[in-house]
């Protein structure tokens, strides 16, 4: 007897590339209990639950199909016991789309990290790896650290303690122990209860060495099997869909030997993590989804710039998901079809055109640069709000454009034309 | 020949006391160029032309009629002239409705004097009326500082410097000097363009002695002249309406010779500055507003409390204006109708009933207190938006619900029920 399916993915038309073969991207639907998902779809993200400087309604309009929010934080900041007496997380934040939560294994690297000085040893386990969070958005880079149990100020384990089982972290608030396995993630989702949640993984940095990295992968694997395995035991997989996670840093042999251990479970669909160097991904891409079963849904986590969603969408993705667009709306960096400008830049404090002429959001409509520079330096916190009405705009309706070009069949020349306006611009 | 009016003010029904006499309160309308004023209204403040966290499409929602900007601060930055070129103030920040703004007056003495370190003299005038720019918004305080030119650190004048043209100040943004006289804050007001604008005064404190208010009132009422037959001269006086501003500390002679010299001159309407000594406001507004003339409108500046308001309502003031909803709001203090709550305050955490389970504001009928207080605990911009939304939501409300006492005759119930409540929270 099959189980009940919490989502459902069709896939309407494949991309053709123009000496007639099939690429790997493709256009569908997923369709979930609060709603559909037109792939691709890039996915935006409302960390604590709140898309930062904007309400639902704003989000909605902007033309987003779903709201991934962050494990880690929410579990530890209200918790997710209050979320679900809220009615979960769609009910808490006023989100009535389809949602997704991430692990939680990421932030619990890197923020958890963070806050740690002097902890001293937890778990029988000598091998730490620690990563520096203050670093880790930008870089990715993990260390490792030897284990002290006293340790020297300068040596201060910045860390999560990893063994067999699960995670040890410091509260990257208020510097509370906390101890994550593969099964309390998977607890922690159901409570949020996002329709679309992922297995517990250990979210390496390309720098680590083969070693490290087999030893890591073979974890995240033993992990996803227990994550699913907990997942199916449960109610909520009827409705929560769980996505696996591939990892396996920058080597081929354990990226492809990731996608077929985790593809061959029956997880809902898969997620691609790991930091990747920009010149990797789309190879890093390839490998995996050349291999992943054709008919579910794959999400490239943490990708958002533009060059790189379009590699993403050609390469089989469907689902991605970025705080860059919001981010650099808050920071006065906007994206333009002739590239990124920043408000900051004296030459738009009297330019009364709109950010982007060619663009049709609320904030292009409605505002002028000279009036969003003027809210910069006036630190005015509708700053932030118009800003990333106008990035996510513009994020959101590219990759719907681009969807709209496989279903037309010119993604090829939409997306060069694109790029050689966007890149020309950046120069 | 009668001069075009640039508003126009009906009187639609006047309060009546219980004992059958008339009160000064009274309900009506300004027509401006751009809607309708259903006075008594709650001013919005929109110093920096922004509503503090909100787009127009909110402030229009929740039900304000009209906003008010800062000429100083538009002055300052982004510069008037700019505004101008951007289609005026409504252009500009996209709010299509009645606006206002203040003379600056205010502004100058407190903001201008906030920055001032080490200014030598300026003037040949050797008096000298400073303002501590930290204080000011708090006590209203003046301080005279005897004017040196090499001041010492200790005395350094925190000053704006007066003469009988105009105020000298300091700009808090970058300390380049400026001189504003009636006149040019009247052509500034004429670039910025809203529909009401105000004379510019001198703003003294409640706790001057009599003589310097004598003297400062007589200054006042010079540059009120001055303000009007510069404004009359313009062609902006047919579409922009130009209100007069009483002065005269707590002094009950200078309040009502300065309501006699105002109320004579050729004044649209009215506002009424100053600081008050909250126990002296009631008293102050009752002197002025008796003698002043009945068929145009008065503004009492700067008040917004709820018990406040509903003393200014029952004193015949039409129009008032205050940060205090917006400034409350994203500091998580939220009026409801059991008094002041901090929703910082840990038993809110897991409460999931909305701020005021009376209030029919979007966010009441959205969100719980717990979800405001994970977003406050959070440092998330929303949570400034949604208190902003209710807050204000919450005080216009309140005015329109006096307004339509007044019109069903049961004002001073209405009024007394409300306050006997919110006192009894508040406690």
């Amino acid at each position: 007897m099959s189980r009940p399916q919490p989502i459902k993915f069709n896939i309407e038309k494949k991309l053709i590339k123009s000496n007639g073969e099939k690429a790997l991207g493709r256009v569908g639907t997923i369709e979930t209990m609060h709603g559909i998902i037109n792939t691709p779809a890039f996915v935006t993200v409302g960390t604590k639950a709140t898309v930062k400087a904007l309400t639902p309604e704003m989000v909605k309009d902007l033309g987003a199909d779903v709201v991934l929010a962050n494990t880690y934080h929410l579990y530890l900041q209200p918790g997710d016991p209050l979320i679900k007496k809220a009615g979960g997380l769609q009910g808490f934040m006023n989100w009535h789309g389809p949602t997704m939560t991430d692990s939680g294994g990421f932030q619990v690297f890197s923020l958890g990290a963070a806050y740690g000085k002097n902890i001293s040893k937890i778990t029988g386990d000598d091998s730490i790896t620690g990563k520096n969070g203050a670093m880790a958005e930008a870089e990715g880079r993990l260390r490792k650290i030897p284990l002290i149990a006293e340790a020297p100020e300068e040596l201060a384990p910045k860390i999560a303690t990893i063994d067999e089982m699960g995670v040890t972290f410091k509260s990257h608030i208020d510097g509370s122990m906390h101890y994550i396995t593969p099964r309390r993630s998977i607890e922690i989702q159901h409570n949020i209860g996002a329709d679309i949640i992922f297995a517990f993984d250990e979210c390496t940095s390309p720098n680590e060495p083969f070693a490290y990295q087999r030893e890591a992968l073979d974890r995240t694997h033993r992990w996803a099997k227990q994550s699913l395995e907990y997942h199916h035991s449960q109610k909520n997989s009827e409705k929560q869909a769980l996505f696996g996670i591939i990892q396996g840093g920058r080597f081929e042999d354990l990226r492809k030997e990731s996608a077929e251990i985790i593809g061959a479970m029956d997880f809902d669909g898969y997620g691609i993590g790991g930091s990747f160097a920009k010149e990797d991904m789309s190879t890093a891409v390839q490998w995996v989804n050349n291999l992943l079963p054709e008919e579910k849904p794959r999400h490239l986590l943490g990708i958002g710039e533009p060059e790189d969603l379009i590699m993403a969408i050609e390469n089989g993705c469907d689902l991605f998901d970025c705080v860059a667009p919001t981010r650099n709306a808050r920071s006065g960096t906007f994206y333009t079809k002739n590239g990124k400008i920043n408000i900051g830049n004296a030459k738009f404090v009297e330019d009364l055109t709109p950010i982007d002429d060619s663009c049709k959001c609320y904030t292009c409509k409605n505002y002028s640069r000279a009036y969003m520079s003027h809210l910069f330096k006036s630190k005015e916190m509708l700053a932030g709000t118009l800003g990333s009405i106008h990035n996510l705009y513009f994020i959101i309706h590219m990759v719907k454009d681009l969807r709209q070009s496989i279903l037309d069949g010119n993604f090829y020349e939409i997306s060069s034309a694109f790029l050689e306006k966007y890149k020309a611009g950046n120069k």
